[in-house]
Formats: C-alpha cells, structure tokens, sequence
C-alpha cells in the first residue's frame, strides 16, 4: 500500500472493489443453482450478470485516467463469499439455505453501496465527473437489486424454513 | 458449521455479529487514536465504546435460550479491519488517512445494520421477542452512528486531503 494523495485513496479503493467484483462475478452464478427458490435464484443471477458489466465500467474508470486495472484483493468480500460457500455446503434444507443465501446477498449489497458511495464523493472532490458519473451508473443498478431482493418474500422463506 | 434449522442459523449469525462487535471494540478505540480531525476521532470513540454494550446484550440473548455465546470468527469484519489497520500504518498524511479510515468506518455500520436486520427478520420469525428487542435497540444504535459519520464534514476532510 503506498498511498500519499486522494488520488492513489482513490485508485486503491477502485482497486478493491474491482477486485470485490471479479470475486461476485465468479461466484454469484453457483449461488444461483444452489438457491431453492426460483425468486432468489432468479435475483442472484441478475446480480451475477450486473457485476460482469460493472467490471467493464470500473476498467473505464481506470483506463481514462492511465492507471492499471489490478483487482486488490479484498479481503471483505472474500469473507463473506466464504460464507455463502459453507452455506452451500453444509445446510441441507433448502429453505433454511435460502434464508442463510438471501441474507448472504444482501450483505455483499450494502457493502458495495457503502464503497460506491464513497467512491462517488471521491470522483467528485478530484474533478474525475466521468468516473463520477459511471460510478453513480453502478450505484443506481446495486440499489435497484437490493430493492428487489428486499422485496423476496423473505416471510414466505423464513416460514417454510421454520 | 451445523445448521439443520433456522433456530440454528440464528445462532451462527449471531455468533458471528458477535465476534465482529468484539473485534469493533477492540480495534476502534486505536482506530480513534489515529484520527486527525476531532469530529471523527469522536464519532469512531463512540462506535467502539456502544460495541461493548452492544456485545452485553448479544450475550443476554445467547442467555435467553441457553445457547453458548461462542464468537465465531467473522472473516467480513477481518478483512475490513484488516484495511483499517493498514491505512492506519501505511498512509502518513492525516487528511488522506482520515478520508480513508471515514469509508472503512462506514463499511464497518453497513455490514452491522444489514446484518441486525436480518437477525430481526429471524427471531421475529422465531418467535424470540426478547431477543428482537434488543436486536432493535441495537439497530436503532447503529443506524444513529452512520447518521453521525454522515455528517461529519467528509467534503472539509478531502478538500484538505486532494
């Protein structure tokens, strides 16, 4: 880690979700087949296919201003995705899976909303407004899905798991 | 990991919370230490001294039905403390450090609020309404500290540090 100014803040925060991404991208796919229900199944594959395009966008990012696009490894997410595959390993009823899985997913919502947030208030305070403006692109699309996965019948999970 | 019933996911979740709050209260009080601005120094002290009360009360739940208060390592918290730690050591001007430790800190409340709320949505489906009080009181808590690092001047702290 060297960092001296916002801007290298900035690039190694980038860096960090870049890699936050790649970890969704690669990961979400196999949550989706292990999800019982199809509403969950449904959402989580959504998300997956979101970050693929996020991942686009955030090397944008990178490329307008000549930095290389390296993932940092970011060790929250990689713990949270742990979580999800013991999830997927060890819990044999569906239902409570999916509780586990839904809860899960929300988790690495808000994590990335509270980056991008920053993110975004970065960008601005450089004077970087086309990476501010593909950063609110991505922060609109992760709200959107957290909607929807808040609107799962979490109830309807829960009950049946109960 | 064993969990056969939402009874025991509750309880994995729980203890997992429980082991970020110990690792939130062990590390925000240097965490504060290292802040440059006043307001941030407070707001971090604040978060670190609620985490002791708040893990008085997980283990009042953990009472409440007679379940073991274990922490079980809570690798999302690590790997977010972990970042905590090597701004801290690694970024010599104050303003960037602060900017940065402000984004880990609220990393830190959006991974505890999605999480209160989901074990609210379980014990309410659970039928533990001793333990849902608490779990809202918490929530309550930590909802109010991300209204406090909101307002702290994030735009004062990265004039100064761009």
């Amino acid at each position: 880690m060297s960092i001296k100014s916002m801007k290298d803040l900035f690039f190694h925060s980038l860096k960090d979700i870049y890699s936050a991404e790649k970890q969704i991208a690669k990961n979400l796919p196999k949550m989706a087949k292990a999800a019982g229900s199809a509403e969950l199944r449904s959402a989580v594959e959504k998300h997956g296919q979101e970050a693929d395009q996020q991942i686009e966008r955030l090397e944008t990012i990178f490329a307008q201003r000549d930095v290389a696009a390296r993932p940092l490894r970011c060790e929250a997410m990689d713990g949270i995705i742990s979580e999800a595959k013991d999830l997927m390993a060890d819990v044999n009823d569906k239902f409570v899976r999916d509780a586990g899985m839904l809860s899960v997913a929300q988790a690495i919502k808000h994590y990335e909303i509270s980056r991008y947030g920053t993110l975004i208030a970065w960008a601005d305070q450089l004077g970087y407004q086309d990476a501010s403006k593909l950063l609110r692109e991505i922060l609109v699309e992760e709200q959107a899905t957290d909607q929807i996965l808040s609107r799962i019948d979490v109830a309807a999970i829960d009950k049946k798991a109960a």
